[in-house]
């Protein structure tokens, strides 16, 4: 190497953007495409702040000028559901427009705003014999994400990995097929033009089987986490060989005590059930304490039917006002709609049991101005959150001030809650010694 | 209630004892034990770590009461293994004394001494309406762990299940079925005697296809954690519906670069290979640096031999000692004996190569004085410990300070390296209001 000259030596500044060309992406099999997902991924994971920062930015101005192209791939995909005959929901969830294609941008460009969580210090010690220990917060490596319709998932969640150095590998809706193709395109691109390799975020396209494929690559993929319905994710939860990360199923109660605040619950129940209907957080269930039934129901009632409401609920619950009669098969769903199963209970006992059979344990909430109710609901509830006093949709990413989400988990292994960028990340110990043994 | 005189009201201390009756552990299918370890869970999860560790403490009295039926009871379980010519390695591992016993004991009173993870605040904050978030420390629930011959195990796996509140549900190896029961009974009596409940600790009992129902006991079993052999842990790995943590699988690597101190680097590697060859942070394979071979290899064979290692080795290697030659084989095993794969490699680049292809990703090692190689090795190296000029015997949860350890992960979800007892918990977030809404 002594008789190279310097120049020659020493890595150009723009010697990296050479992966440029690589940007456009070529079907292969699964194993294959997570083979590249591990080789771009070590290099993700030795990737500054600031590289990783640009990137965002790049991703962000290659997806605003690919804006045409995004929309023509969405409208070939909305024109395919609608004559499908696809609900009318779901078709508004693939939908792009330019507004949704600027919020894709501001996502991509406010988590170059966040911290990187990646070379933190989670903690550290020296020994008596001087051996120091650290341990630092490293990407998991190489991410799966299986998603359903809505495409702006697509580049949430590549930038949510790209920050905190993991590939993605992202399996999306095949409803939406054209415009997660459009969108990763840009993304790639962006990538690249960053000099960061274009394989830290590829599509996994396909049939259903691929799917199947995606679950069974273990030691090749790092985490799968399932982005959707119940059904999606209790398929992947239930069949897959990689560790799974489950998000987002909300059977969520709210309790409101014999000592509650009738004001405070009224307030509560409406924002915690209506607010939202559709997402993850909202209130599915409504356990009412029998000594406070008579005060508290009637005025629910009324709140609940003039906000369109459909109350769900036993005898007891139809003399307060009007209900369709309730089923065990009520208490057990996620309704996601402008529903809610209503029970009296005779005792906060009733609540915990009931609501320890039902809970999908996401968020639980009892409303009361006892300290010690509240502190027995904290104790007892087996749940991602417990609340008091306040509404089960503060229960978000953002809420909590976290910037970026990828889901919440409702499971007790890795994540427990909303996950932003530190849930992406695992560690490392690094152990540095002047020759000790043992 | 108010007719009744106070006396009548409120609960008299002893009153918890009465499930003392319930110690004596009747044989039922997987399930059933799982709902009951989830019942003790929930009690387990409220205990004060005052009651917890007078638990510990009357379960190490208990264990010491007990010592003639275990003994008895283990020498059962040695006559039959000798009896099926047993390896006199297993049987050893199989045997119990009265020292072993005095150590169990130990292990759970050292265990009482240690500081409760269970309510720790992780982190907390108050949102700007002030809604204020707490993230808890709470108990996973019901830990399943499979192991193989030790019973030793039996008694320091149910401790520091019980310290983090977890239910335990332990499978033994049938060899040490005896020796399982008894310590497990006595283990139950104590922790009954403590007022806490007995199933707290359960054993499964039954044929091999009892594993198999634990392993499909998702929703009833919060993790599973397989300790022993890689066969164990591929099995348990491959087929389990439950989340599993992954441990001990180490095929661990000593890299002595061009930069060594040879001393420092000869010191690392007997105590890394000979101290204890049969654990998993021991080294099973070691590579030298070209420029460095000829200062440091004929000392490194000479030394090896002297201590009775077997160096598996291609030509490059036998021009400094004698070998066997090594195949692909050698560097993908875990010996866990005095054997030792050994290669020269052309540069760091090719040590990086190497260990990324053939590591269980558990402790590597780097002996080198140059800062940027050091920097490189722990940047690219992906391992839940990295070594620099120390032994890799040092990963170990005893060694970090820890005071107890169920098993070093080798997995990037949930735990990385030494598991503690903070690494037997998950959290909970405790969302607190005055009657915020969204």
């Amino acid at each position: 190497m002594a008789d190279r000259r310097l120049r020659d030596r020493c890595p150009r500044p723009d010697a990296a953007r050479d992966n440029r060309r690589v940007s456009e992406q070529i079907p292969t099999p699964v194993a294959e495409l997570a083979r590249r997902s591990r080789t771009a991924g070590r290099t993700l994971a030795k990737a500054t702040r600031d590289v990783k920062d640009r990137a965002l930015e790049e991703m962000a101005n290659a997806l605003g000028k690919a804006e045409d192209q995004v929309l023509a791939a969405n409208a070939q995909d909305v024109a395919a559901a609608e004559e499908a005959g696809t609900a009318p929901g779901m078709i508004d969830r693939l939908r792009l427009t330019s507004d949704r294609v600027a919020q894709m941008m501001d996502g991509l460009r406010s988590l170059a705003g966040l911290p990187d969580p990646i070379g933190d210090v989670v903690r550290g010690w020296t020994n008596p014999n001087g051996v120091q220990v650290r341990q630092i917060r490293v990407p998991l490596g190489v991410v799966g994400i299986i998603y359903e319709a809505r495409p702006n998932v697509t580049a949430d969640a590549a930038g949510i990995c790209l920050k905190s150095g993991n590939a993605a590998l992202l399996r999306g809706s095949s409803s939406a097929a054209h415009s997660n193709a459009a969108i990763v395109a840009a993304l790639r691109a962006g990538i690249a033009a960053a000099g960061l390799p274009a394989d830290a975020v590829q599509l996994v396209p396909g049939p259903r089987s691929v799917t199947d494929e995606l679950m069974a690559a273990r030691g090749l993929v790092d985490v799968l986490i399932p982005r959707g319905g119940a059904g999606l994710i209790d398929h992947v939860v239930g069949n897959s060989q990689v560790p799974v990360i489950e998000t987002g199923v909300g059977n969520c109660h709210l309790y409101v005590d014999a000592d509650a605040d009738p004001c405070t619950a009224l307030e509560i129940m409406i924002n915690a059930k209506v607010q939202r209907p559709s997402v993850c957080n909202a209130i599915e269930t409504l356990l009412v304490h029998r000594e406070i039934a008579e005060d508290f129901l009637p005025e629910a009632m009324r709140q609940l039917a003039a906000a369109g409401v459909t109350v769900h609920g036993d005898e007891r619950v139809a003399s307060y006002g009007d209900v369709v009669p309730v089923t065990e098969a009520d208490f057990a769903a996620e309704y996601n709609t402008l529903d809610l199963a209503v029970a009296e209970v005779d005792s906060i006992d009733a609540a915990l049991e009931h609501i320890h059979r039902y809970s999908t344990g996401h968020s639980e909430t009892i409303v009361t101005d006892s300290q010690s109710a509240a502190q027995r609901f904290v104790a007892e509830i087996d749940a991602a959150a417990v609340l008091v006093n306040t509404s089960s949709r503060f229960v978000d990413g953002g809420e909590f001030g976290f910037g970026a989400e990828i889901g919440i988990s409702t499971q007790k292994l890795h994540a427990r809650g909303p996950m932003g960028l530190p849930e992406m990340t695992s560690t490392k110990y690094v152990v540095s010694g002047s020759g000790q043994i043992r």
